[in-house]
Formats: C-alpha cells, sequence, structure tokens
C-alpha cells in the first residue's frame, strides 16, 4: 500500500511553490512558480530513476519501465497548475498520488509488464489561457497545435511565449506517448461524497461544458446626462442575461449549472455607461440531450436580450468538451479494487472537467475521487485529509497494477 | 467677443496632451498626461501675464488684476482632466473659454473692477480616484484635506503621492481665494439641447449625485462540481441588483438615473464562482425628495437581495453631493446675456455633477452649457462645433464683464 505520509509530504512540499494569500496556492500554467512546481516534480521523478520526456506543449511524463518492451504503458495524469487563488489539492493530488504509486512500486521492487508513466498536463485549470484542458484536448486531436500556441493570456502573452520563456518547450510529439490505458485520481470538488459519507467516488461519467465568452458593445455615455431612456447600456444587458440564463438552468435541475466567474467592463469608470462588457458563461450538464438544448437556448437568450436593449453582442465559444462515459472495463476495476480495499464508495459524475475527458477519446480511461471538505474547491481553503488522499492513492494502485501486470 | 478660431486651437492643441485611441483623451488626473497639460495651460495663462497659484490640492488658479485692490475675484472655473477614454471638450472647454475671455478682454485692453481667476480644479471626473469634484468639495468644505489626499487610485496610490510626484503639490491653502462670484461654462454631455435646437442652456439646477460602492461577498467555488442550490453566489446578486434597481428608477422617471459603470470580479476566473465583486451604482434626481427616496430605496434593496441569495454585502458611499439650485441673480444674468447677443436658449438642470456643484455652497455660481453631437459624452468620440463653442464663450465673456465690472 501507499505511504500515507509520504503522499502528504510532497503535496505540503508542493503547495510552498507558488504560495496563495489564503494557505492555498498560486500557481497558474506557465508562470514563474509553475516553472518552479514542475523542477521540483522532475526532480522527484528522476529520483526515482524515471525518464521524464516534455512534449511540445510542455506537458511532462515521467516514465517507469516495464519489463514488456512492446506493450503501451499505462498513464496516470493530472495537473499541477492551479487557478489563482486555487487549493493545494486540484490537480497536484493526481499527479503526485502518480509518483506515489511508483515510489511503492519501487520500494517493493515490484515490475510491471506495462510501463507507467505519471503526467502532468500543461493548462488544465484555463484560468490564465483559455480554454481549460488543453493540453489534453490537442493530445486526443481536438484542437490544433498552433491553436494552443496561439492561446493568450490576459496580458497578451501566448502559451508559446510562456513555453519558450520558462524552458518547457520540449520536443516530443503532443500526442505521444501512445498510452494503453488512463486513470486520473482527482479530488471531487463538491459535496457529494462528502453528504453521501463515502471514501471514494468511482467516475463513470464526466458532466459536459462549455464556456461562452459574450461581448457586449454598448455606447460610451455619461451615467448623470444620459436619460436612461436613450442607452445602449451594456451592463445592464449583461445583468439581465445572468439573470435570465440562470433562471433557466435553475429550471432544468439537477445534473446542470451555469455560472459567471469571469467580467470584463470597459472603461471601468464609475461615470461612464460601458462602451464593452466582455463576461464568459460557464454551461455545464451531465446528459447530451440536456448540454446541447443548454447550450443553444443560452445562445439564443443571449442574442434575444442584447437586441432587447439595443446593445451589440457577439459569442465566441473558448472551450467546449460533451459530456463523456468512461471506460466500463477500467471502471469496473476501480469498483472492485475499492471493495476489496474496504473503502466505502458510490458511483459518481464528474461535476467538473479534467484532462480524462479528452484521453477518454483516444484511450481506455477512467476516474477515481475522494472527498474535499464543504465541498470546496477553486478556492485556497480547499481541504481533505490524509486519510481520503492515501485511500484513492491505494485504489490507484491497485487498479494499474491490475492493469499495468497483465 | 471672443476669438472662435483661437478658442477651437487651444482646444485641439491640449487635445493633443495625452491622446486617447479613438480621437479624444486620456489625461486622468496627476497622471504625467494631466502634469503635460497643466504645464501647457500654466504656460498659456503667464503669456497673459496672469499668475499662476496652485493650492495644497494642486488646483490652479490663475489671476488676472483688478482695479481695486478690495475687491474679490469673480472666478471661472472647470477641469482639464479627463476620463480614461474621454472627450476633447469635457471640462476642458470651461477652463480654455476662461483662458478666452482674458485674452479678449487683455486684446481689447480692457480692465475690470474686479479680479479674474481662471480655475483648474484637480480631479473633477473622479475616474482615477473617487469621489469625483473632489477638489471643488474640500474648497467648499465637504471635505478634509486629508480625505482627499487618501483618496487611492485602483493601484493604490494616494492623491498625495501623486501632487508630489508631478510636482503639483502647491502651498496655498485649499478654501482659497475666496471669490465674488463663480461661473462655469460645459458641453451638456446630454442630448436635450441639441432635441430642442438651442444653443445655450441657462442651467437652473444641477441634479444631486451619489456613488455606491457594494462589495458582496460570495464563497469562491468550482462553477462545475458545486451544485446551484448550494452556492453563495455573488455575480448572480449583483445582476439581480443591477437589474432590480433600473427597474426601480425607470418607475420614476424623469429626471432620475442609475447607472452600473465599474465592475471588478475576484478572482476573475472563467470556471471559479467569485469570491467578492465590486461594483458602482451611480444615482441621479433632480429634485431633493427623489434623491433621498431612491438613494435609500437602492441601499434597502442591495441589502434585501445579497441577502436573499445568501451574499455578504456592504455599501461604501464614495460620492455624494445633494441637488443643487445655482444662484437666482447670476442665473438672470446669464439668461439676459444669452438674449442679448441673440442665442436660442432654454432654462436646463444639469445632468452631470460639476464644480460649480460644490462652489455654489459657499459663493453666488451659476453655469452655462452649450450642446454636444448626439448628446455622447464620455466617450472618446464626443463632439462639438466651435460655434457652439464660441457661443457659450461670448455669453461667459459678457457676463463676467458684468460682474466683474461693478
Ligand atoms: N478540475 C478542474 O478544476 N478543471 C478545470 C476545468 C473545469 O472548469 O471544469
Ligand atoms: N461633468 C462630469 O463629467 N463630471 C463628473 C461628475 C459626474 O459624474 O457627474
Amino acid at each position: 500500500t501507499a505511504n500515507e505520509s509520504r503522499l502528504w509530504a510532497s503535496l505540503m512540499d508542493m503547495a510552498k511553490v507558488g504560495p496563495g494569500i489564503a494557505g492555498g496556492s498560486n500557481r497558474q500554467a506557465l508562470t514563474d512558480e509553475d516553472n518552479e512546481g514542475r523542477t521540483l516534480f522532475k526532480n522527484w521523478c528522476e529520483t526515482e530513476n524515471m525518464v521524464v520526456k516534455i512534449d511540445e506543449l510542455g506537458s511532462m511524463f515521467a516514465f517507469r519501465e516495464g519489463t514488456d518492451p512492446n506493450a503501451l504503458p499505462i498513464m496516470i495524469g493530472s495537473h499541477l497548475d492551479t487557478q489563482p487563488t486555487g487549493g493545494r489539492y486540484d490537480g497536484i493530488l493526481g499527479v503526485l498520488a502518480g509518483l506515489e504509486v511508483v515510489r511503492s512500486l519501487n520500494e517493493h521492487n515490484i515490475k510491471t509488464k506495462h510501463p507507467i508513466v505519471v503526467a502532468n498536463w500543461t493548462n488544465e485549470e484555463g484560468s490564465r489561457f483559455a480554454p481549460s484542458m488543453i493540453a489534453s484536448g490537442v493530445y486526443a486531436g481536438k484542437y490544433d497545435l498552433e491553436y494552443a500556441y496561439n492561446c493568450t493570456d490576459p496580458d497578451g502573452i501566448s502559451v508559446k511565449d510562456e513555453l519558450t520563456r520558462t524552458g518547457w518547450l520540449g520536443d516530443m510529439p503532443v500526442g505521444e506517448p501512445k498510452i494503453h490505458a488512463y486513470y486520473e485520481y482527482h479530488i471531487e470538488q463538491g459535496p457529494i461524497l462528502e453528504a453521501e459519507d463515502k471514501l471514494i467516488g468511482v467516475v463513470t461519467h464526466g458532466q459536459g461544458l462549455a464556456a461562452l465568452e459574450v461581448t457586449l458593445t454598448g455606447k460610451a455615455a455619461h451615467t448623470g446626462s444620459t436619460p436612461m431612456t436613450m442607452r445602449s447600456n451594456a451592463s445592464l444587458a449583461m445583468a439581465k442575461i445572468i439573470h435570465v440564463t440562470h433562471d433557466l438552468v435553475m429550471d432544468n435541475q439537477p445534473n446542470t449549472a451555469v455560472s459567471v466567474g469571469k467580467i470584463d467592463v470597459f472603461p471601468n469608470s464609475r461615470n461612464v455607461l460601458p462602451s464593452k462588457v466582455v463576461f464568459t458563461i460557464d454551461i455545464r450538464a451531465a446528459s447530451q440531450d440536456k448540454f446541447d438544448e443548454l447550450c443553444n437556448q443560452i445562445k439564443v437568450k443571449v442574442h434575444q436580450i442584447s437586441s432587447e436593449f439595443d446593445v451589440g453582442c457577439s459569442i465566441d465559444i473558448v472551450g467546449h468538451k460533451d459530456p463523456v462515459a468512461f471506460d466500463s472495463k477500467l471502471v469496473s476495476i476501480i469498483r472492485d479494487t475499492t471493495s476489496k480495499l474496504g473503502y466505502s464508495n458510490i458511483d459518481i459524475c464528474s461535476g467538473a472537467g479534467h484532462d480524462a475527458f479528452w484521453i477518454a477519446d483516444v484511450a481506455p480511461s477512467a476516474m477515481i475521487m475522494c472527498p474535499c471538505v464543504d465541498g470546496i474547491s477553486h478556492n485556497e481553503n480547499e481541504e481533505i485529509s490524509s486519510e481520503w488522499a492515501v485511500a484513492g492513492t491505494n485504489v490507484l494502485l491497485h487498479a494499474v497494477l491490475e492493469t499495468a501486470i497483465i
């Protein structure tokens, strides 16, 4: 079994890199902090005699040899990048649990037929560069490499620029290595496992996610001297859109969500009606039909309300992943392993998007989840216990072993 | 009469200082650009043999001597600072028309009993430092000097810091010079004069203005995995507030307005429900009763909606000026002068706030307005014609002369 205190110590060491202001981390993709976190992870892997390869998008793949030179690797992956006010576990747990699997196998001198690869995918969070899960998306052939290179952060700095600057522009083609199976272990980021008092979530499905970037063009005008009846008021139209789309999705519960987390107003002056408002509508749904229906209905509403308020409107899709069903064989392996280890568990649908969503398009994939306190994530106060952390790691270890041995 | 082309040339020269990106200006208070604009104005004044004094808040007062050493000055004032995407006339016309009055008097060698002072008030716009009209507010004894010094811009830089850095921290006590009368000439910034086809607005009153800075505290959480029923959603509460207060004020037309021009979201990430949203509600009303009623009702609504959505709420008043009635004698002088000059005119209530609002509390004050194209202001496309500009300047010249001679 995995070593709880060793796993926890590595989690705490990583959290110190790019420390947040309230106990969490700020290690956004391809920043200096991310660079430091990657270097730490690379050193840990090399200590375990793994060879670390970097692909053209900076994703890291740490290889542990298998006994059969023809067997494709089993990959364990997640991400080390965080939100600007991120927690210590979202993504990190999955990568460091992968490392802990290798450390445990090395310690017990266990050899596997298939190589094992621990992966750190670049820019999973998508907070600095939209869309999220970009590197796994290119790996799965959904996005072009050039598209990913040209994504820019709010200061206009591109992914390619930052890969070059931080030294993580590798030469392995994106899409390598081909794999036999993919496992991802992640905190739930929601309240269900804790509410149900279960230690392990066996992830059978993942919600679809879409991010619509809406640009409303109003007429900059004086707030005092422009009669309310003569305005092209972009902030008002946005307010109505946020409100109406919320009500629409509330009428379509459960397993759907809509949220607005990013708003930029121009020129952002107290006494100027905005010339422009840019905001993102984040849409989620577990069923494909609901997902398609909500995405369409919301687009229609956005256009309707904009013209009702006489503001210009354009919608840019900055992220889209259809709902996913994980590989039934791998899901069964996880469920059985969990039971064998005596951990309480339920089947669960992932509310958040994960790199596993894209990998599932090109290789058998599955996910394991552990609870997090109060369901809080994307928040510096994100918390789990070391018991929870190691339970999922044990499930990961045994599921990977079962898949890698034969 | 005033010199139309000379006035226009100075307006265009000033517009080149801190040029905008679409034909307007970006010369926010106490920036390097504002510094450059102030220096240009100072040089112009000194060429006219005026002595330029600077007060402890950086407001500039250019003195033209009178013949009676005991007579208090007639002040002509407005502001040279602009919005981040400001026009070429808002404020600037009032200051440069004052200069043109002096240039015309000098040219014709006309002496007046009262000195004439042309004033440029610091930070009228309030876009960089809230509240707006801050220097005239301290002059009128409404705010303490220390309060004004400690106002900070979004980067946390204070008024005092910037006065020191740019070299405009003068030594004349704020509140000096005492004056006999105050005139301010300004573009309307609204559509009324143009719609009524009048050249001059005789400003009898000014709307009250209040700016409520609302801080809503939500719970940062994952947009995908946090059920909609379990959220503390600050952006949603804000949307409802914007929408409800808009409807409330629409039910209280005419001569009232509410607007939201500034919104800041934290951490401002697409897939994070905001931990905090800060936005400003700008409230205007012409009648004191309506103004008080709306300010109170809006505060109540903000608190109601926040608790309905389970988000924390605090309200900070970052600006407040009650409606104002201008001095009836000066208003009559303006109205009569306008008629004598043969300009079409109507009485008007100023929708925007102006330094004259504060000065009216401590000295006889009045305002003159000219139209602006399509009522557009606080927008780089703000436009007027040189004929309009000079018509109001002629009214100003003759009204000031009438007040200054006896
Ligand atoms: N796990 C996670 O936070 N992923 C980011 C993609 C998403 O917004 O769901
Ligand atoms: N004239 C002008 O734009 N003043 C700024 C104060 C206000 O917001 O009304």
